[in-house]
């Protein structure tokens, strides 16, 4: 199977481990010199699960995009949503469209208000039955440690789902998959906002006992966003979905969390930013979600609780208030 | 309103506190005399959330059982259901026959496969419209502190339900209540299989990835249990279900998931249970579960898997492979 990997961060790099545990070619594109000539050197990415040995028999690593996307057949797609027009849209319209493009990035197109597989299709043309994503729960970092874990891969087509979940197989990660792309991938950007819910309840005060209902209610939020976007019989219950909110909500190192923590103890969005250097994806999600929203109107008491407190200045407290007389 | 507590431990001394916030006369039932005369003396229960002040005007504890009924309207049973029947057994049968009994008690009477309220119906004879179950997400220790909480009341009879859940709401307790008595109990009974399960898979090495499928399957299997036994349209993801499995199996002080994690570790059963001086509930619901189980042949990996290691002397190792491969 002849593999691109596109991205140089933690998630990009377990994948990348994953996929060489089968007889592949990997061409893996990283935006950093420095970190290319360091993995050809060392057999590391110095920047991001570090102690990971890569084979360089099978990797490939390149700054050079095009090169990188010559002749592959699948083109797994792992950096954050925000930065995806930027690394990819200065690409010639028809890249893509001869190749299945898998997407492990959790979170929306932020200009557009759409998937990553609906960028995909309507920027690059990429037929819907060649668009997938991976779900399930999965810190990258336990993928270093080779820890059982379960990745779930979506896609509008059985057979690409199939193929490349059976790619993804190995001793420490077991695979299914679904044909349920939508509610996949909506459920993976709401999980990005509800983390950060949890760390703003957490920077107000609250406890274990509250957490748990944030985590019972997210649930129930999600599932009646995904049956309101696509009205499928699915089992909300599965690792894709409530897995990958579990892993994220109960993560105490999860970006979205500590943002929101930091916004639930008094700093304002601006200064958590400044403070973490970086910004939580599902700060943006939030937005999207918002927008989405006010089309479907579904009820969500959770992304408006985050939505209100990020984007039209409410007082965390004051909308905490708000949010527990909408809990069950 | 004429309350009875019946129990001595840190759920019944969260219970007493909640109950203390409304004007209500508390009869406290407890088999110690020292804590009666330590409550008496210092208003604190010395041996479990001793920085509860407990209010004497309104709480009245005992070490007599009849005299603590005596006139009483409302019976709140929080002690371990392994103890129930050596603790109330003995009580003339027409004692509860007038009163309404409410369940804190999250197990199964071990020598009869009953749930405590079915228990309190079939011995006692109390008419099923005055009997209730208290659930969700609740760690003592966060309503000592006044954390913010949600509790469920469920019930046969609505009336009794929307009562007994009125009487528990205050500033920190928010209260809903359903018509699910049976769903709600047998989740409760297997949230601790669950915990121990957690445990063991921890024990095992396993990490937080393997942790959020395990509970993600888990709730799969409670709700094709609960489904098969009372086939009611349930919000399956309420903090009455969800919510109480998440706050017990994240939970890093679940005497269910020390004791999984010794099992994990390689200790005996017998070895665990002499280290820990005490016995996990979900030790006793483990096979209580899988007899009522054997009737229903419900499909429930996890708990074949705790069973059979308990009970049946199978590696934990084995048949963590075998669990591996039922999960999704």
């Amino acid at each position: 199977m002849k593999i691109t990997v596109v991205g140089g961060g933690s998630w990009a790099t377990a994948l990348i481990k994953i996929l060489s545990e089968k007889s592949v070619s990997i061409k893996w594109w990283l935006r950093d010199a420095s970190s290319v000539e360091h993995i050809k050197t060392h057999r590391h990415n110095p920047e991001y699960l570090s102690s990971v040995t890569l084979d360089l028999k099978k990797v490939k690593p390149t700054t050079n995009l095009k090169q990188a996307l010559k002749g592959t057949e699948w083109v797994i797609v792992a950096i954050p949503a925000a930065f995806l027009e930027d690394a990819l849209g200065g690409l010639p319209k028809d890249v893509f469209r001869d190749k299945n493009i898998i997407s492990g990035v959790k979170g929306m197109i932020p200009s557009q208000n759409i998937l990553v597989t609906e960028w995909f299709e309507s920027y690059f043309g990429v037929p819907s039955s060649r668009v997938g994503a991976i779900a399930g729960p999965c810190h990258a970092e336990e993928i270093a440690l080779q820890k059982t874990s379960y990745l779930t891969i979506a896609a509008n087509d059985a057979h690409l789902a199939k193929t490349f979940a059976e790619q993804l197989t190995c001793r420490y990660v077991r695979t299914t998959y679904i044909a349920d792309l939508d509610g996949v991938e909506y459920a993976a950007v709401m999980k990005n906002i509800i983390a950060l819910a949890c760390g703003i309840s957490h920077g107000l005060g609250s406890g274990d006992n509250f957490q748990a209902v944030m985590v019972s209610n997210a649930m129930l939020e999600i599932e009646r966003l995904i049956t309101a976007i696509a009205p499928l019989e699915r089992q909300i219950n599965a690792s894709a979905y409530l897995g990958d909110l579990l892993v994220t909500s109960y993560s105490q190192f999860s970006r979205n969390r500590t943002f929101g923590k930091m916004i639930g103890k008094g700093y304002s969005v601006k200064t958590a930013q400044m403070e973490l250097k970086m910004i939580a994806e599902g700060y943006y999600a939030a937005k999207c979600m918002h927008h989405i929203n006010q089309k479907l109107q579904v009820k969500m008491p959770i992304l408006d609780f985050v939505y209100n407190i990020l984007y039209e200045k409410h007082n965390p407290k004051k909308a905490m208030e708000i949010l527990k007389g909408e809990l069950i």
